[in-house]
């Protein structure tokens, strides 16, 4: 299969490639933790430990993206190639992604977005922007808290398509990975979804028996009408028990936060989560995500509810969007295609939650 | 140093044991994973696909615990063994555990609770007492689904009080384990809490810059004061930005939820959560966890404010009590000792979460 200028036996190197530079910056991202975990130092007291960790986790959030860059850049020149740290420095958030080939990668999920950073710098280091819809150098969580749900990802997009995307978590040693016409796989030896022998249908009743994966995300002012409650009102009805909440209630079989929108997405692949639903992230966090999703046999779209849920058509999402909603690889049942029981399900969602506002500044 | 009628040696030795054993439970988990995954019948549909799921569970489950329950027996006959399917097949909810060494024991957590088997079984098999306080047989969830945040669980009790702890998700490979006296360890290597030396102080101004972990349940009911609204009351309290919600924001750094109560107290005691809150699991979801958790130098007392939180102690945890607030390993900032920057986090955890209803039947 030959996907714009690129052959298939070209995106086979490109794809081998870009594993091995995954797995290459994964172990830098380990290094440092193991670093961190045999250093005696500068953990006399919260504030010089949360001061450290920020200037540690930026400081590795930097050189895994060089590290990244320089390595694309020296293989692949005529690749554009657009950075979660050079977005962040650079002070721009336009959408920068265009015809041409564009590697698409974030050093280190599983940080903090906005609102976060400017609560841990307590003496703010640049005069940053530090409204809830911009985007900042990196905070802490995961990484800093060695929680092991962080990653690196990068992403490969040709036409606006996600077309190779590789997940490394290197705390756990998981790779998850794809390339168009090759499939999105487990370590490089197990196919995703895990259970594809066949693919089960979404459930008929979905969202039930779901387990549906959302994140409290970053903008936490307590607005009556604003996303947090939004947010909030979403997930209640998700889990509600049938027929509460004036019909909304979902009765999902579990809900989990990891705080890695990255992650979240490679499990919607894998199939251990049957929906993901978020607002407010960027095409850096869900690139690869996308791409590996979309490639195992998931479907993705927009988090927010069009005017009429029952008959809108259901588009590819826009990478841009910051509004997600995916739905895991799914098969025929009975009377259904698979894809259908994924409609069936986006339009269930929609259903139950509220429109977030996340837009683009100067959007 | 001795525990009740052991010697440091005679625990050491049991110890050792209780984690060969642990590791060896968690093949036999993922051996039946494996299989799933390469086995191509059964998930022709969603209702058959579910079934089966019950069923492999539950066999997966039942066969664990038989393994381990006669291991321990053959080894130890004159210690007390408690297991989490043994208590669902009695039927019996009573608080078991008395003077004697026992073993509290869950061959897999990250399985599902109550109200959502009454969902799974279309048609139920047995005469099951689906109410939500009591304790039914295994569901799914992170098992079924395959996500890999699922453990055997393996604790040791002497005197009411959890002394050694095995839990170990064989899917990544995560063993967490502890024995009084001995420390707490990752993979038997790496000491917890991970970041060590010297431990960092809970922060200043906690749960800002915390982690919470907390799970959504199973008791989904949308009644206005249930214990559904209870807990979303008390995560929105603990998320929403300081100073609002009648000064009850909490501004935590993040919200996990990842639908094991064992792998919460795991991630507590490694120091990636700082505080985990719950109410509705049992024993045997947190005998081993406890034990690591306190041994790792964390706290761990009830779920519920007491009617003064500023002054009322702050008493152990009672294992039977289905109510657990868990505070992660702590050293000394420049002003209090570790505990004291534990216990404060604890009074401001309790100034922001609402009571739970759950009770032991007969209790």
């Amino acid at each position: 299969m030959a996907i714009g200028p690129f052959t298939q036996d070209e995106l086979d190197e490109i794809y081998t490639f870009a594993v091995d530079l995954g797995r290459k910056a994964g172990k830098l991202l380990m290094e440092r933790v193991d670093q961190r975990i045999s250093d005696a130092n500068g953990h006399s007291n919260s504030f010089e430990e949360k001061e450290n960790s920020v200037d540690i986790v930026t400081q590795t959030d930097e050189d895994v993206e060089v590290f990244i860059r320089s390595a694309l850049e020296a293989r692949y020149p005529s690749h554009k190639f657009l950075g979660e740290e050079a977005y962040a420095k650079g002070q721009s958030r336009d959408y920068l992604i265009d015809e041409q080939p564009t590697w698409c990668i974030d050093p280190l999920d599983g940080k903090s977005r906005p609102l976060d950073l400017s609560q841990l710098l307590v003496v703010a280091k640049t005069s940053q922007d530090n409204s809830t819809n911009n985007h900042n150098p990196p905070g802490t969580v995961n990484y800093t808290h060695i929680f092991p749900m962080f990653c690196v990802s990068i992403g490969f997009i040709v036409k606006h398509k996600p077309i190779i995307g590789v997940i490394y978590a290197p705390f756990t040693d998981q790779l998850w990975s794809s390339c168009s016409g090759r499939g999105a796989w487990l370590n490089e030896t197990r196919r995703l979804p895990l259970i594809h022998n066949p693919t089960p249908p979404m459930p008929a009743n979905a969202p039930s028996q779901c387990i549906f994966s959302c994140e409290w995300g970053k903008d936490r002012r307590d607005i009556p009408d604003g996303n947090m409650h939004r947010k909030i009102e979403s997930f209640v009805n998700m889990a509600a028990e049938v027929g509460s909440r004036n019909g909304r209630g979902g009765m999902v079989h579990g809900v989990r936060s990891l705080g890695s929108a990255t992650l979240d997405l490679a499990y919607v692949a894998m199939g251990s989560f049957d929906i993901w639903w978020e607002g407010g992230c960027w095409e850096w966090d869900i690139a690869a995500g996308a791409a590996i999703l979309l490639e195992a046999g998931g479907l993705m779209t927009t988090a927010n509810p069009p005017e009429d849920v029952d008959t809108a058509p259901i588009e590819d999402v826009r990478l841009g969007s910051r509004l997600y909603l995916a739905i895991r690889p799914a098969g025929p049942s009975a009377t259904e295609t698979g894809r259908e029981t994924q409609e069936r399900t986006v339009r269930e969602v929609w259903r139950r939650v509220r429109n977030l506002e996340y837009s683009r500044p100067g959007a």
